[in-house]
């Protein structure tokens, strides 16, 4: 019982870790998701994969601890997933299925959620045991950890922090049918969505008006002192910074974690989202530490193998 | 060990209960509060008379499982208060404390995260395991539970739902020093609020206008279809609704149980909550339920009761 494996499923690639049981990572590597057939090859393939790593190390099966597997769905304390969209997956247990698979204990978790646990094990997050993870990618997408403990939800939907109502007068649809979800405004392509507004309100000189508006370039516009960009990343700020005070009002984190690709921005992001957080959050929380992300893409595999020696 | 006392502690009166183990309350009195030499005759008049009831009850400490008790501030998983600024209360460890006045083992929560146990355990949310507890008083109040546990946050400040900010117009200041705070709008005080700003407004007719504004009177104009009083309650709903919405955003619980003075109010009050958590809420949490209170000021102790027996 000396190692465990840490198993994060994407929509392209399956990410595996092979850690022993201090949270050191020995072996790292990727396996294609293969979603046809409504993605019942995924499991298998992750336990041929495993099975393939057990052989090629010389262990047996009693020497692992067992699998953590993160996937891009709700579920539950049980190991039911409730839907993957991104997979083709329908509700099942996920633990039970993969446990038979590979014949070692499996314990399952929401990839956001588990990525949390990452960040709180070996990342952003170390030695705190009450946080809050922000992935501002594409979408913004949270994971709650509440006395060390993943905050699951009675759906699986816990931490779904990108759907915080924070704008009443938007007009657009958020992916998720409402309108004026955090994630409208503040995840990389909401940040666009800003830009591109606050350059179509005038004639404002800025540099975004000749590039090709990204996360990065606003940010990068910003350090350059764009007066534009300044404007897009407070309005973005201001947001973000509304809703992690919401967030700390209901759960009281020690620290939030920012990841995701808009967190590439550096300690500046952090800057603008305290400016905000701090005026709209309830004192008891205005203390509360951010810290950027450190694991990356390997947040999953981390907190998949942390589920397993909790 | 067939025994336990339940005490919630608040800034007039102590109420104390004599539980059995099955949370059946056997006795139910009240002591005064001395406020006086900041607070420092609280927990050894709360010793005191469970000790006499002990004696009067022909029990032994042996029989005692042990004594749970809410207070009115931030309390920490060990149990220690960080100021409870109604009983003069600094910081020290209430457990410890209580524990050595009454020789028996003591669990200490806040006041309000403890009524929520409470009607998880024996009121209006009996049989569910993520459970917020929304208190309409004179503020908003709020108790969490994840997965049958207290959530108490990393400074005790969880749950601090009334001050998630809904509002970014508003002029006046909320308690906490903040502006825009969902109780400024939802609490009793708050709803008396949006009456007399909205029959400032104009000059329509409506029965608030010759009576005296309460949470009360509001609710009863509402109920004779009063226009003015409906569009009041229409507004509290939209804010209580919204702010509910962001809180099942985070925590995905089962049910929200809505106690408080407001609460008087009845089942009306769940549908227009309703009406605005529904259109604003993830989809992941539309299902969750609603209900009312219905241990009214007893939650309290059978939540204390409850932190013994956990």
């Amino acid at each position: 019982m000396n190692y465990c494996f840490g198993v994060d499923v994407g929509g392209t690639t399956v990410k595996m870790g092979l850690f022993d049981l201090e949270g050191n990572v020995l072996d790292k590597w990727e396996i294609v998701t293969r979603k046809e057939d409504d993605g019942k090859w995924i499991l298998p393939d992750i336990a041929e994969s495993i099975n393939k790593k057990i052989v090629e190390k010389k262990l047996t099966a009693e020497d692992i601890k067992g699998v953590g597997i993160g996937v891009p769905g709700p579920v539950d304390s049980r190991g039911v997933v409730y839907k993957a969209a991104n997979l083709g997956w329908g509700v099942f247990n996920v633990e039970e299925e993969l446990s038979q698979h590979t014949g070692v204990s499996v314990k399952a978790g929401n990839d956001a959620n588990v990525a949390a646990l990452g960040e709180m094990w070996k990342g952003g997050g170390q030695g705190h045991r009450d946080l809050v993870a922000v992935t501002l990618g594409t979408g913004v997408g949270g994971g709650i950890i509440v006395d060390g403990r993943m905050l699951t939800g009675a759906t699986g939907a816990g931490g779904e922090i990108g759907h915080i109502h924070v704008e009443d007068n938007e007009t657009e649809s958020c992916g998720c049918g409402n309108k004026g979800c955090l994630e409208q405004y503040s995840s990389a392509t909401g940040i666009v969505k800003l830009a591109n507004r606050r350059l179509l309100a005038d004639k404002e000189e800025s540099v975004l008006r000749n590039t090709e508006i990204s996360a990065k370039s606003v940010f990068d516009a910003l350090k350059a002192n764009d007066k534009v960009a300044t404007e897009v990343v407070e309005e973005f700020g201001c947001y973000l910074g509304k809703g992690l005070a919401a967030i700390a009002a209901v759960v009281n984190p020690e620290i939030f974690v920012i990841g995701g690709g808009v967190s590439n921005a550096g300690p500046i992001l952090l800057d603008y989202i305290k400016k905000y957080y701090t005026p709209y959050v309830f004192h008891g929380s205005r203390d509360a530490l951010f810290a950027l992300a450190t694991l990356g893409n390997d947040a999953g595999i981390y907190g998949a193998a942390k589920l397993v020696l909790e």
